[in-house]
């Protein structure tokens, strides 16, 4: 079997170790003769494989008891209506315009309340971070720590004192150690950093649960999955038994602060190649860069169309920038190894030498 | 490796053959080099798998081009709640109320407008399937075609003329052969005869999509999913991909007249016993019998306990009925072989023989 490095923005590569045991689970999982996807989500061994995942999230992410920690479906895209269902009616919130992801997420919270755009880098196509002006009187601020496609990242958020920060985190969660009381909440997609697409996230403060109105759909109150432990109905069992093995095998590489090592040392290595060699030029602004999707353009242009294709010839697949930017994009979550970022700087200098 | 005979209501046991493909295809999808869980919901693998999942849905059920299938996230029970945000609006609607799937959609409709309650059962404990008298002015009618608690059916379906009917078929999609174009729109959970929890099939026709109000939330209206090929943000891509083996291993059956025979013929030996032998006594209506859950009683009660231990340690769990209605339940799904059901015949006849 010939296993490829896929440097998609998502859904991404998930840890080889975890994918074996999946694999080897897959038909008798813990001996009981079925598999995952065919038992009861009431079932005791269900039931232990989601207070694991759930118990594995809050030590690695060092999350207080005042936090209710939820798997919800829909994906962030459901959360960028769910949020302000919940938290705007009719209010004032805002947002940090950094990007697509942020301004989904402003589109729908439009449809719910006022939006107030405390700050933007939309006139240079969302390649920095910009300042932030906060309202006095918002009902939470909204940021997106990472941008796929313009590949940057808070390195620091913003201190919003009493209102709630509330951070789409869905391309780096898990990537370093965060103190999460300053946050409101944080909800991410799985497909990055935590399993495969289906399931999602939803780390929230105790009140700002609470605050939910009364009257909404079940579905889309975050009472309803604090209350009922995620199972209200039947939750995406499947994909929530890999987080709970991706967790698992985070436990094994040392935790977030040994995992946030390698993820610096993997970026650094790539932004080194960009900026060492002469064919690549970095799309971000340094200070503001992303260490999970790698932004770069390669000039002369004429030659991103070969690039691609070598290295997708090499083993190295999803390099593509993204349709709405152009160049080139290295996606490097959790997943993916020292070595295969390692494989696409060889092949990076190695381009150079044969194109300059 | 001992597979065992799961009879719970759901998630539901699947085809040994799909398990079979699945396991094989974990590492590597066709010759990529990576998982289906791996891979881009934009890549080529992925729209190939999505397309095929919907075209081999179409061509099962004979769904005419005027119907959209859509795959969404948040089960049956998010339904439950867009049905109502897109069609209800403050008019009414009708529901008949034949158990507690029916009730959930009824509580959740409420927050949107008025229910009329078209006809209810609940006078015996929902163990028949009540007559109906429809509004003239209903927005729709709703119906929940298999019950898995009081395990009744709708063997027929009403008439209900150009109001649309709108039914909940998560237990018994795929079961039998039905006119689509009778149906405004139906939507099943997958966990009980397509796949794994995590997908929500949903046909509605046209004209009915159209009808949803255009400030809704993106993810709430079924126009975001059929003008976005279900792809409007990451769909669940395993669990589509697993709908999609489900379909072919239906073909290699024989397709919906196949299975349909098949069913009938578990539903036959199973509830002959049943009517057949002292000990056991059927809980639903004869006439409105479910092919999909069989529920019965065993007297004296007291051997109820005994015979769940029994049967358990013979390989066939999950046959505890629903808590709120006790007894027995046998789900015998699609992917539940005639061979689980004549293991169970056997061992009640033989129970049976040692405790009378």
């Amino acid at each position: 079997m010939d296993r490829k490095y896929n440097f998609y923005a998502g859904p991404a590569i998930l840890p080889y170790e975890v994918m074996k045991k999946v694999q080897e689970e897959l038909l008798d999982y813990n001996g009981i003769g079925l598999s995952v996807m065919e038992i009861s989500h009431r079932s005791k061994d269900f039931i232990n494989i989601l207070e694991a995942a759930e118990e594995k999230i809050r030590s690695l992410m060092k999350i207080p008891d005042n936090y209710a920690v939820m798997f919800i479906q829909g994906g962030a895209t459901l959360q960028f209506d769910m949020i302000p269902m919940n938290f705007l009616k009719g209010g004032k919130a805002d947002y940090v315009n950094t990007g697509s992801w942020a301004k989904k997420a402003i589109k729908e919270a439009k449809l719910f309340g006022n939006v107030n755009i405390a700050g933007t880098s939309e006139d240079r196509n969302f390649n920095y971070i910009p300042d932030i002006a906060l309202s006095a009187d918002a009902a939470y601020v909204h940021v997106t720590s990472n941008e796929t496609i313009g590949g940057i990242q808070f390195h620091t958020f913003p201190e919003t004192g009493d209102i709630p920060l509330i951070v789409d985190m869905s391309s780096d969660i898990f990537s370093r150690k965060l103190d999460i009381t300053k946050f409101g909440a944080i909800y991410a997609g799985a497909q990055k950093n935590m399993g495969p697409a289906g399931v999602t996230v939803v780390i929230m403060r105790n009140d700002l649960v609470d605050k939910g109105p009364e009257d909404i759909a079940s579905m889309l109150s975050y009472r309803t999955y604090r209350e009922n432990k995620s199972s209200f109905n039947t939750p995406p069992c499947f994909a929530i038994y890999i987080v709970k093995l991706v967790m698992e095998w985070l436990e094994t590489q040392g935790g977030l602060e040994a995992i946030e090592a390698r993820n610096n040392e993997k970026a650094k290595i790539l932004y080194e190649a960009i900026d060492n060699l002469s064919l690549y030029k970095g799309a971000a602004e340094v200070k503001d860069r992303s260490k999970m999707n790698v932004t770069f353009r390669i000039y002369p242009e004429e030659l991103e169309a070969k690039f691609l294709k070598e290295a997708g010839e090499q083993g190295m697949i999803g390099l593509k920038g993204h349709r709405s930017v152009g160049g080139c994009r290295a996606s490097i979550y959790n997943a993916m190894p020292l070595a295969g970022v390692k494989t696409l700087v060889n092949f990076m200098e190695k381009f150079e030498k044969e194109n300059k």
